[in-house]
């Protein structure tokens, strides 16, 4: 026997929801939106009857749904009692829930056939057990946000087997923060709803409770959420549905900045200044009020003291003055909380940021000490931040991890600042995410995680992410170095179920696929001087991947039935449209400056592309405002082309250049991997080198042609070397458009030759353009170990002076007792990093795992080693992030990563810097013998993730390229 | 009684020609193309007969016109025994003659009313006078060559008063070089006359003549001299005609290079090789038979020896021996010429031209000494050089000013290498001529000057200039400081006698104005990143100065009347709107690039225009092939635009930027002088400074304000000082245009305030943009002297933070008896320019002539002095260009203008940026005292040539322009 769920069931009411009057009302509540749920899946709502109702109807029907609460249900205790269910797993317990089906269920004379019987610890155990539920039948945690329409099924059998009792949530307190509100969101909610009011908080309960996520800060910028449910609804939908609230980080004792300055003045009994100092009796009577108004709550309460309107507080002040000033606030604010809760102040949840200029206070200075061991915070929450960019900025001392209240992490999905704002669609990526919020828990964050989703929309990818990792850190945490890509396809499983396996592939590859580029540079920090024209071909890659991913995505979105396009739409077509869009359009005007630059009239045909992508990004905006009735008005209006402030003032689009072709025929010959060109001109004409083929693994490459004028140029390509190919030459390339001609090395041809250097020649009408093809076609020891670089350069190719190196192409990897390098995929500019676990521990030169890269180069001598890492922060401030580097079992030299001038915040260039490329580098001198040489690579403090390693001669300087030179040959293993 | 030509006179056969068959053959075509000119001025040609006619004819008419040369003419001798004319003063003469008004003449019984009688010394004198008589009736000397139309008269009396004896040509060899001739002279020959042939030579030859020149090197590239009249007959013509005949600088023995192209070959008698080492009696022959061939004609034997096709001898080899193969060289052909000509040696006129690498070779270097000394160069005339952009390379050493053979001077106008080719349009100015060939002629060099016209088309008037000032350097030379205006004057006069005076000095401000702008810089070398933008205004002066040039061109042209309108396009509108329209498209582009840069829509308005002035460029080129049945084809094509090599390979056009206007309404204020600029954004917003009234003579100054955004954007203006007015402030401005908000400072109301900063601001809806405007107000001491430089800059505004002179405003000058300086107008960028004079001097600091700048300044300290003179050359090799600097009777310094590495020739760095930049700068530091302060400048070597003075403290980095602060206050008699 078993609970079928099915159409004919359900319209016969078979199955019924079971209400009981006790129950929390929120709980009620969300067993209507389940109900709604499964008429979504089956066609049909169950219908709900009263448990006093139930002796009169029991005999109608065989399939009851019940719930309830421990201590709130009658039903579950007699269950209980009965033997049906057992409570002892979840009495007592923090937001859990059992699930259990049960066949034959005797219940007052009446013989169930089966039984859904959810039993929640409390409010939230019980409301996660019935949306539990709803995902089992298919249904999306972001349906009722988003317009995810679930797969319809004609029938779903749940068994015994499927009764199980639900985890402890890992991190106690996890939700979002609605956050720079204007344009977007505000919009939103005005067009939709008439304002901040319940209408759309319900929504976002929805989604939060939905998520698993239980805590939520509510838009403050022109909004009090106490005020504008109207008046107090929005807080007492929030108790009721189990939603936590608090407020932001520098909003203290549930007031919110918007309401201090609606209720100040000079004639106001809360005086007309933030500021404790000259008014603390009115910022007093101010929280005293709140908390009188707001104690009947779940609240966690926000305790001391920032500037008004996220600004520093006291900003000339000295650090002593400050450290002062804020512990009289805190205890005053402790005094008021437990007065006007009538609790013991220790019972109360309380949550101290340590947001920019805070952190100072909190870890004292040189002459000062902070308040770090002030009894003051006792049993407040410690929220840590990250550096607005998604990396945290200090973990919890290693001796302190345990405190009471704990640790909290506020986290940025969204950020309205320096050095670039980033507010419009997702540009946030999952591993990293995963790395920086693993290292927060493995560290004793695990109090409340909050993260800043800003319009939440197209957040909503990572923000499910981030409070299932919350949630179940156990299934997503350290311990799966692949859990991003995992929740990827779970996610998208959950989202598309109706889609087939191949079609979710294609979307989770979609997901990953624009992330992993806004990853490199988030849109809005992008423009025309960031990927290198030419070189390492990175800006031509970066248009070919947007393109594919764009072209993907289009398709897809064509193709998809009607259930399942709108929510591909929101989730994948709009983030991944929009920011790929305005990617590529960088990329563009960077390759058009550089034609423009050298004359080339294919500048001229990439003015058209930019100005379609200028077309295409309005137009992006203008149809995600006008469908379902314009439901999402609002939320494509954050300005996210060519900041050039922090905020989009003067903000600029893209420069864009255009020639006059010339009259004359002239063809210009590029050699795509450096931009060297030529027009072979009889005094001009320049030798190009086309240089690929010095890599061994490599038998081709091409040169561009384009011309420098408008009509059609025709040529003529040779070449009088045996083991040169050249295939599709053509005979002529018009303006505006460029023609490849492939130049292939058929390396049999050079048999014993170790090097060669082959030569084309190009002649038109305007000149003879030549070209030089080096070949290295070494023979290679068969011992030389797996994973040994080889520097294959040429003599006058500079770009080509390097090896590098991807992390994870090691030779040797020795992991000690302490700890070992680990690989993490899809983390980092380069697509994998690696990092040394367990992540919560310094090493020692002694205990420390290592790396151990294998590099042949043809002369001894001094070299560079640049490496690559991720722009993490320093655990403390005025922290360092230290690795060893050793070349051939020299004693390893400490590096460390972090810049002197180093510090986190709006104006510091170092910092600025890396958050911008998110990437830091650093340059060491070693000296290498000529031929084999092994370079080993130590982790000492935690916060190194290692990306790439750049190995090049004393006094080569490499051209300039953002992602830096691709991974050079290497012997593989067969 | 006179001489009185009238329609009525010649139409009646009063006037008549008389021919006499000893006449040289030349002189009689002479005496027709005279005749052709009467017809054009008076509507009627007056006939010729023969002297051996004249018994039977003298009774019908009045008025014989005789010429005859001394020595070929019975005429003459006859006129002369009786007293008619005087012979003595022409007898023996250098292209002399005497012109003759003779009243009552009696002739074998016959009394002519009236006659005239030209006598030559020679058969040019006879032909200068011929001239002389076309000139007398107002005939161009650039008739037969351009359209020029003589004005009509119906009648011109010459008296007795109008005798006179012609000078002595100031130069004995005047002439120029028509070279580069590919595409444009090439072209128009083909089509014009099918060919490099005598009938385009008999043009060239009428212009050379009529302008008094005897001298020129012929076409070179494509065409053989000797060969393609067809055969001689362009030798035969130039000898008939008295046009001396050289070859080029590098081709010996009247033999052309093209010649030994093709006569050379591997069965060639004249061998395959142009090496005087491996092929020594190879290219002996092929010289001995180009002397035979033209042995007969009057010639100037160019003798040396380079490589093919202008370039180097034996480039590899030591000076050693180079220096001996020219003396080998040389010795065989003084040799060759003496036996093919059946002459002494020293009878021949030769040329020996110390043309780049040559030079050393004459000179000598460190290890070896040169030709210099040479008996092997006695009697050849060393030919000097400019440095191909009109600046000489050396002057003859004092002691060798009187050698034998004398010295010539290979001058350019036109130039085909390094740095940048300038073959277009004419891009000379006559003050820079006048100062180089004043300096060349005080220094001796008198014997031969030659100029590279290029394709002579739009070099006329230079051209003119140049040959006038060797023919008569009493008039134009040193003695006139302003002989360039005064010339132009009279040139205009001579070719546009039909129109008012007014019209003429419009026409002549044109010629002054567009090659005053090329002077500054050649259109050739013109690019985006000359001038600067905004900076003190540069770039806008220009755009507003070739404005108003190119209108008063077009308008005048449009207005003139069909006699003088074809030479007006042709000597006038052509280079003046072609060049101008390209200095102005660039000064165009570096504008719209600084408008893109700041976000301004203005910069897409400039977009149009910069096409505009393309397209402008294509048409005026279009028109000029057109007009007159294509007369001129070919004379368009040379490249003009966006050099990037020497040559015109690569040469690229303007990169048009163009931008995206913002949604947003954005308002972009601008301070033009520096283009600092604001949007006034409440977070990125900067106060503006309008710095212009820290000048004290300035009472106002502007700020832009145009539109990030597309649509109107409305402002508001506002001041709250009494002091300021508001003019035109306007309401609001369109996207893609500008409004100008002029901001007037009523200095009466600021009374004794000495200092005072208004402040002006803008609001729209967008932000608030607020301007600071300084003000001084000083109140200066009836004391200072005249001239006295007032330091006024501003805190905050470096680009105030300078005093500039210019150089005539000094306050004293101390002339000595060796010289002292003199002011020339015109000359430099700045418009006007100081020497010292004589310029064949080198003065010592006892003799030397000084001058004193007064500067007042408010701290004391060290200054830095930049003073810029002209791109001179110094008078040798590795020599230098010295003046003294001196503040307030502290012991002179002497400042060397020449930088160490300096060298005249291809590549070297100094000198093409002097070439291009047509200025060299040089920084001393001084010390100042607070207070009044004298800065002497003394001369020593001459070409110190002294265009402007920049003072600014130590420390102070002005911005970049391209011509340098504009003068500064400054104290002047009332």
């Amino acid at each position: 026997m078993a609970f079928t769920f099915s159409r004919t069931n359900i319209s016969e009411n078979q199955i019924v929801f079971v209400y009981e009057e006790s129950a929390f009302s929120g709980v009620r509540k969300i067993a209507g939106k389940v109900r709604e749920d499964i008429a979504k899946v089956f066609g049909a709502k169950p219908i709900g009857i009263e448990y006093t109702d139930l002796k009169d109807t029991a005999g109608f029907f065989e399939h009851p749904v019940f719930f309830g609460t421990v201590g709130k249900s009658e039903l579950l205790d007699r269950l209980a009692a009965k033997g049906n269910i057992n409570l002892f797993d979840i009495a007592g317990g923090y937001e859990v829930y059992s699930f259990n089906v049960v066949d034959d269920l005797e219940f007052d004379g009446f013989t169930f056939e089966s039984a859904i019987v959810i039993a929640g610890s409390d409010k939230r155990g019980t409301i996660y057990g019935l949306f539990k539920l709803s995902e089992m039948i298919g249904i999306s945690p972001l349906s009722g946000w988003l317009d995810a329409v679930p797969k319809k099924l004609s029938e779903l059998t749940l068994t015994k087997e499927d009764s199980f009792t639900s985890k402890t949530p890992s991190v106690k307190y996890r939700g979002f923060f609605i956050n720079d509100e204007w344009p977007a969101f505000g919009n939103f909610c005005n067009k939709n709803f008439g304002g901040f009011n319940a209408k759309v908080y319900e929504k976002v309960f929805e989604l939060l409770l939905r998520l698993k996520g239980n805590y939520l800060w509510p838009a403050m910028w022109s909004s009090v959420f106490s005020d504008d449910g109207p008046r107090l609804k929005s807080c007492e939908l929030a108790d009721e549905l189990g939603v936590i609230m608090g407020t932001s980080h520098h909003e203290p004792c549930m007031r919110q900045g918007e309401e201090y300055s609606r209720l100040r003045g000079p004639e106001s009994e809360y005086g007309d200044a933030w500021d404790f100092k000259t008014n603390r009796d009115g910022i007093i009577r101010f929280w005293k009020d709140g908390i009188k108004k707001r104690s009947a709550f779940e609240n966690i309460y926000t305790v001391g003291m920032r500037g008004e309107a996220d600004t520093p507080i006291c900003a000339g002040n000295s650090t002593e003055d400050n450290v002062n000033l804020l512990r009289d606030v805190i205890r005053t604010q402790n005094a008021l909380i437990a007065e006007g809760c009538k609790k013991d102040i220790s019972d109360i949840e309380r949550l101290f940021v340590l947001y920019k200029e805070v952190e100072p206070f909190f870890w004292g200075d040189d002459k000062t000490g902070g308040l770090e061991n002030d009894p003051v915070l006792d049993g407040i929450t410690l929220m840590l931040c990250d550096d607005n960019y998604g990396n945290l900025r200090t973990l919890p001392p290693e001796d302190k991890r345990d405190r009471t209240g704990g640790w909290g992490m506020y986290y940025h999905f969204d950020y309205h600042g320096a050095p670039v704002s980033y507010e419009w669609f997702n540009t946030n990526h999952l591993p990293k995410i995963w790395e920086e919020m693993t290292t927060a828990y493995d560290n004793g964050i695990r109090q409340a995680w909050i993260v800043n989703v800003g319009d939440i929309f197209t957040s909503e990818y990572p923000l499910s992410f981030f409070l299932d990792l919350a949630y179940d850190f156990e299934k997503w945490g350290t311990s799966d170095k692949n859990s991003p890509a995992n929740y990827t396809k779970e996610f998208v499983k959950k989202n598309f179920a109706m889609l087939s396996e191949e079609v979710n592939e294609d979307i989770a590859g979609l997901l990953t696929g624009y992330t992993r580029i806004t990853s490199r540079r988030r849109t809005e920090a992008m423009n025309d001087r960031i990927y290198a024209p030419f070189i390492y071909g990175e800006c031509e890659e970066l248009i070919k991947e947007t393109d594919e991913l764009m072209k993907k995505a289009q398709d897809l979105y064509g193709k998809l039935s009607s259930d399942a396009a709108p929510l591909f739409y929101e989730l994948v077509y709009v983030p991944l449209c929009g920011n790929l869009n305005i990617q590529q359009m960088w990329a563009l005007t960077t390759m058009n400056h550089a034609y423009a630059g050298i004359g080339s009239t294919i500048a001229n045909s990439l003015a058209d592309e930019i100005r379609a992508r200028l077309k295409a990004d309005r137009k992006l905006v203008d149809k995600l405002h006008g469908v379902s009735k314009g439901k999402w008005y609002g939320m494509g209006l954050s300005e996210h082309i060519g900041f050039t402030n922090w905020c989009d003032e003067e903000c600029r689009g893209p420069v864009i250049h255009t020639i006059e072709p010339a009259d004359k025929p002239r063809l210009i010959a590029l050699i795509p991997e450096t931009g060297e060109h030529t027009e072979g001109g009889f005094w001009s004409g320049r030798t190009l080198t086309l240089a690929s083929c010095l890599d061994p693994l490599v038998c081709g490459g091409y040169v561009e042609l384009s011309t420098a004028s408008a009509g059609k140029v025709s040529y003529s390509v040779s070449t009088q070397d045996d083991f040169i190919d050249i295939m599709e030459p053509g005979k002529s390339v018009k303006g505006g458009k460029s023609r490849s001609i492939f130049i292939f090395v058929d390396r049999m041809k050079l048999a014993e030759r170790e090097f060669a250097c082959g030569h084309v020649v190009i002649s038109y009408e305007g000149g003879i353009i030549n070209i030089d093809v080096p070949v290295n076609n070494p023979k290679l020891s068969e011992d030389l170990p797996e994973n040994t670089f080889i520097y294959c350069a040429g003599e006058n190719t500079d770009h080509t002076k390097y090896i590098s190196i991807a992390p994870s192409d090691f030779t040797k990897k020795n992991d000690t007792d302490a700890g070992g390098f680990e690989i993490i995929n899809g983390l980092g500019r380069s697509g994998a990093a690696l990092k040394a676990y367990p992540q919560n521990t310094v090493f020692t030169r002694l205990n420390s795992p290592t790396v151990t890269y294998n590099v042949l180069v043809p002369e001894g001598g001094k070299y560079n080693v640049r490496v690559y890492t991720t722009c993490a922060n320093p655990a403390k401030p005025g922290g360092n992030i230290i690795f060893t580097l050793a070349a051939n079992g020299s004693s390893p030299a400490d590096v460390n990563m972090i810049p002197d001038d180093f510090a986190v915040g709006d104006g510091q260039k170092s910092w600025e810097q890396g958050v911008l490329d998110n990437v830091r580098v650093k340059d060491t001198a070693v000296e290498l013998s000529k031929g084999l040489n092994e370079i080993k690579i130590g982790a000492i403090t935690p916060g190194f993730v290692l990306e790439k390693i750049v190995i090049t001669p004393e006094g080569v300087t490499l051209p300039y390229s953002y992602l830096g030179p691709k991974e050079s040959f290497h012997t593989t293993r067969d």
